[in-house]
């Protein structure tokens, strides 16, 4: 009886890429508040969600992890992890959502929890200006006027730079947040005839516990898309950008919360589109 | 209405990790041929597969890649990766096959290609002594006496070794071999109290078409199977190495055979289980 | 007595980075042939170098590399390496030469070499397509038609794009080359008041033996250099491209012509800058 | 007129891979102090250093840099590295000092303004446990108890893991220090016949100026040095593993203090090798 919450699944179940939840998270968080063409955001959204506003959030996080019985941490190269996430400001029945129309990851188990929570994760290399607890030119303050640059690439290219300058503290967490973001989970089929009707097409609810946040620190901010050959980020590049942020936060994930099965849409869809053909 | 044969799914479909099929491959291959103790072997096949042998092979392949619209190789860091793939000697209904314990990669693409095929992707670092078209103390000869090696290393730590030394052309590829690998595509459920109920849980056997290979060379080998905290790959540790290859071989993929859906198995295995406690 | 060519220098000399010369070398090149600003390029010469001609020459070599006792290519980490060159032509007392202002590679072992030679070497990823013995949709004929591709980027920005088509062969390698290539070897101090004043500051001329070179296709090409916020690579950029190729080639090397001390010239030119300020 | 203060040099001398200092450094720093066998210690001592003890301490460092005009922080790749330093407990005419006879970094530059300092940098990888300031699974406190760990690889092979729990403050840095440490700057020549005269054979001293230290955690530790094919780290294997140390620290170089020209002693030893052979 083989064991493993992911593939690879083995006789005693220590192989799999990602073990079993809950995960436990801990991040610094670069953040910047914009505003994409509604239309360009509106095209992103999947089946059941509708556009809320442009209002998008770009994340860049600086990420450990330990699962609950293990201490990754203390062999951290299987611990910490580099993401950016990018976030549209959608509604679901009515109700405020996230949605994600791209992230990136720098490990592969990362990128592996990720598909299972829906995030339509690809490796990406991410850089963040890190804060110390010593002054130094080398490093910004935490505080009015400490500056932080944060930078995304992938396949060689930069997609993403960042700069964000604090100013003061907020109660306020960026908009569109994670707390509610909604995934669509997707797993395709490749045997012949089936490559548009995946085994799994859900519309999904993150849930997370024990969540905590530090002060946030909130200020300018500037965001750069930069263009590219097929990647359609640069779809959203930002028409103002409202805000920065700098803050930590701590969570733990080991339940998602089903919203709706998309496979009938999907071929539904594929059979409309057949029709008109 | 979003397009993309997996995630992310956009509007236009160009930012989909992993292209439509069909996907077109070219590699060279060093293989080892050797034996792992039957009992361990046989513990980490699926539910479906019964153990034919203790005879495994290590493959490392240096790939090239291509869709079948796309040009991916006129910018190579989205054709290009290394490849290490363990394969086990074993039989559905009678018939024999091959099984894939372990594999790394080092691309995404990749990755989510594999996922796909339920091959149990990780990522990893595989290097492969080259040949190259001139004679040089810096190249081995593809010929009597030519010595390849191969390593593989994933998050920092080596797992595998090999060397082959070229002896002559052989009509026979190494086995067990690709041609009928047998996989288990595999997609969990992160729903609180179904994490050990997958979305996608089945057996599944390869198909490719355009399947080229070059002339075999076959020599002697040695291989090295390191120890590892928590991996279970040196359970396989060789009792004895048979065997070395070098060859190259093209194919294309763009089709899956399903062979039985494990998810009612693991249902009741899960029941029984609990059965017991 | 600690031994080793270069640092660390350890008790038995094996742990040195560059081992002693002799270094062996293969690879496989994708070149470029270019006009670049006159101008430009001169600004890029070194005291005792004059401008030939804005001819240029961009390099992406996949390369394989052993030390004379040693096997490093059957740990092929230790061995392989990518490489991006760029060479301009200029002039040493009336006589043709290469000089380059730029290089990348992607191990320290190279990086090492390079600075021994003067090459002026930082790390960068470079990508080129590769061909195979067999046919793929996968990979480029070597062949009438061919298309070979090449990527470089540095500190996750890419700085270069070639693409070569190709067409027939021909007896010429592209020019600027490599046989005479002219570099600055450079040490600085570090001790207060002589950050200007180098340890090391001398042209010399490149040496190499047993160079062997396979056919040389050529064809058309392109070549994108990207802009940049302070790599000065795009003053380079090209006013028109010439022709693309692609061969194979060795060497050995295992000296160094010395031409000329530049610290004198320096210096005086130093206080020549301390005088009029 | 080219500029830079080490290659490249170029007209505007921005590309140069290293700056003109000062540069100014702030780090999280994981330490271990443990003791070598002497004789093994002593072998990798440099011409006029003697042994003081058999003590050697191992830090890994997180490091983050600027130069005196830039910000390179807020484009963090070229800021930001990762670096694992072993220091031995040697005399310098009668005084104590610390030698480094191995160092691994991640970045290009940083290896550059290395062994401009006579650190005998080689690229590698170094992973360190961090601390966050929020509560959660995913990280240690900064206090009794708190758990740190840290590895090392380099080309693909694990070379040292630490691993240290946080008892109490101390008063005292651990030793051997960062702070007199004694660097052999190397720099030779390829020209035949010359390949063991170096150009640059120099015993200096580190000099660091605006110094700041947090306070320094103290607790115990563990240290694996593992086996390795032709690096000679494992010559230094711990004999006894004494207390490991957590504590972040900041400084500024600008100056170097020559101690000894070492090249009359290369080539005097030259010559009396040649002379009993």
């Amino acid at each position: 009886m083989l064991k493993g919450y992911t593939l690879p699944r083995t006789p005693r179940g220590t192989s799999s890429l990602a073990p079993l939840p809950p995960w436990h998270y801990v991040g610094n968080a670069i953040a910047v508040e914009f505003d994409a063409a509604p239309t360009a955001a509106a095209a992103f959204l999947p089946e059941g969600l509708e556009l809320h506003s442009g209002r998008c959030a770009a994340y860049f996080v600086e990420w450990q992890y330990a699962s609950d019985t293990g201490e990754e941490y203390l062999d951290p190269i299987r611990s910490q992890y580099r993401e950016t996430i990018i976030l549209l400001s959608a509604s679901f029945e009515g109700a405020p959502v996230a949605y994600c129309p791209f992230i990136w990851v720098d490990q592969d188990v990362s990128l592996m929890r990720g598909l299972v929570q829906g995030w339509p994760k690809q490796i990406g290399s991410t850089w963040i200006t890190r804060a110390y607890d010593l002054p130094s030119k080398a490093a910004p303050v935490v505080g009015p006027g400490g500056r932080f640059g944060a930078t995304l690439s992938a396949k060689d290219r930069r997609l993403l730079e960042a700069q964000v300058t604090l100013r003061e503290v907020t109660e306020t967490l960026p908009s569109p947040g994670f707390a509610k973001a909604v995934n669509t989970r997707y797993f395709p089929e490749l045997v012949a005839g089936k490559h548009d009707s995946p085994a799994v097409h859900e519309l999904v609810q993150l849930k997370s516990r024990d969540v905590r946040v530090s002060p946030v620190w909130k200020g300018d901010a500037a965001l750069k898309i930069f263009d590219h050959p097929y990647l359609e980020l640069p779809d959203l590049k930002p028409a103002s950008v409202l805000a920065g942020y700098r803050f930590s936060f701590a969570l733990t994930v080991d339940d998602l919360i089903p919203l709706r099965d998309l496979r009938a849409d999907t071929q539904a869809a594929d059979d409309r589109a057949t029709a008109v053909e």
